[in-house]
Order: structure tokens, then sequence, then C-alpha cells
């Protein structure tokens, strides 16, 4: 297993409030873009491990919706969204709120590109209104659960 | 009637890919908010004199979603989005997609401030992917259709 393909790159623009994460992954793409919309497998990886996921909603199509919330034995972490676009296979529009933080609002596109191989690439774009907004979100330890949720998803794509 | 109150202002933030629009109403906030959600009272204003404006579907709620077509003697353009959060007579939070530039899309959130005597300031925050997307918009026109829009909502709201 080549590791390195597998790296998770988090990237904050010097110039805009965004940030840029890009993974590779193993599996074609039709299963990676399967894993983000399917309810039912993205409880299986979103987010670090050791968290509950209960899905209160999750529609993945253009104008659907969604919320749910995360737990583990500190707490309870309730987001919430609605999905602008959803492109089979191609690309993923959707905002994204965490209730604890309710005034706050991101977002976020992902596109899926098949790269030959059965191999994929995701990279997702997160804007924010402020560079200030931006900054607390990467300091909060997002890097952290994204790096380990995408593990998650290598192993769910793997079984 | 006081009408430098009545003022659009449309500003871009120099330091990040932002447009701020400000504009008071003589009217309660209550009946300036039911204007942004009701379809049927939008269609009377949104957008520049003379274009009609088709609804495909307008619920304005969170978690909801939008699709319309605005028709002029020189043809169709056609707009979509979700609804991410609607608090009541408070904030409306939106994404927007103009059809003709389809990988485009920004995040919008309206507040609405009771001014008192029966008047209220909305307050737009619309971002972008970058400054060269706002730019685009800025250029677009957008502007006129804004202020011209806005003065067919006073209308609305003396009727």
């Amino acid at each position: 297993m080549n590791t390195t393909t597998r790296e998770t790159t988090i990237a904050a623009d010097p110039n805009a409030p965004t940030i840029t994460i890009t993974r590779e992954f193993d599996a074609p793409r039709e299963r990676v873009f399967r894993a983000h919309v399917e309810p039912d497998l993205v409880r299986r990886w979103l987010g670090p491990r050791g968290l509950e996921m209960d899905i209160d909603r999750f529609d993945c199509e253009t104008g659907g919706a969604y919320r749910y919330t995360h737990r583990d034995e500190n707490g309870e972490y309730r987001f919430y969204g609605s999905f602008h676009e959803v492109r089979p296979n191609e690309r993923i529009v959707q905002t994204f709120t965490f209730e604890g933080f309710p005034d706050g609002v991101s977002l976020e596109t992902v596109t899926f590109t098949d790269l030959g191989d059965g191999r994929t690439r995701i990279e997702g774009l997160s804007f924010y209104d402020s560079v200030e907004t931006r900054d607390l979100v990467l300091s909060s330890g997002m890097d952290h659960g994204v790096r380990e949720g995408y593990e998650r998803l290598d192993e769910l794509l793997a079984g």
C-alpha cells in the first residue's frame, strides 16, 4: 500500500477566506461518491474515530438538506446545512453550520475526479464570510477530524 | 417622503470576496420579511422592472430550496439555490446560482432589523469563492436589478 498517495492536504488561502482539502482514494469514483451521498455509508466514516453519528435528515440531492448529531463521551455536536447542488459522480455543493456557532455558515464544494486505475481524487473548497471565521475553524482541530474521517473512509472502501 | 432613507448601498469589501447591500424600508419588519418569504409576493418585486418571474419552487424555510425563471423580451434567465436557514423576521441564509454560469455559487445572508416607527433595515452579505467571481458579478449590472427591485418592493409595501 502506497500511503503517500493517501495524504490529506489542508491549505488556507493567504488572499481569501477559504480552505482547500485534497485527498486521493484507492477506489473508483462511483464508490467514493456514493459514500458521500448515502446516509448509511456517511455515518460510517464522517468525522474522527470514537464518535457516534445520528442522522435526522440526509437528502443528498439538489435542493435537499441534512441535519445530524455527533456524540462522544464529552457531549453532543449538532450540524446542519442544505445541498445546493448534487451532480452525480462529479460535484456536491452544500452549506454547513455547527450549531455551537449558530451565526457561522460556510459553503463547501467537493469535486470528484476519476484518476483511472480505479482511483479517485476529491477536492474540497470551503469558503467563509471572513478570514477570522476561517482561522477560527482551522484552529478548532477540524484538520484532525478530516484526516481521521478519510482514514475511516479508506477502510470502508476497502471493505 | 424622505427618499434619502431609501438609498440602496452596494459595497465591495477590498479585503474579501464579498458584497454588502443595505436598504431601509418604510414598513414594519414582519411585512418586509413576509415579502421575502411568500412566493406570491416575491414575484412582484424581485429583480428589475419589465421581467416576468415564473417560480418552479420557493420553499423559504430552513432546509428548503427555490428555482425560478426571469423572462424578458431578450430571453430567459434561470436561478436556483437552497435555503440554509430561515429565522422568522430575523435572518435568511441562502445559496444562489445563475444557470448561465453553472459552476458559480454564492452564499447570501440577509438580516432584518426593526428600526422602530414602523421602519426596517435589511442588510445583505453575499460571499464568493474569489475576488474575480465577485467582481464579475458586480460588473454584470446586478446593482441596477437590486436597486430597481427594492423600488418595486417599496411600491408593494405601500400598496
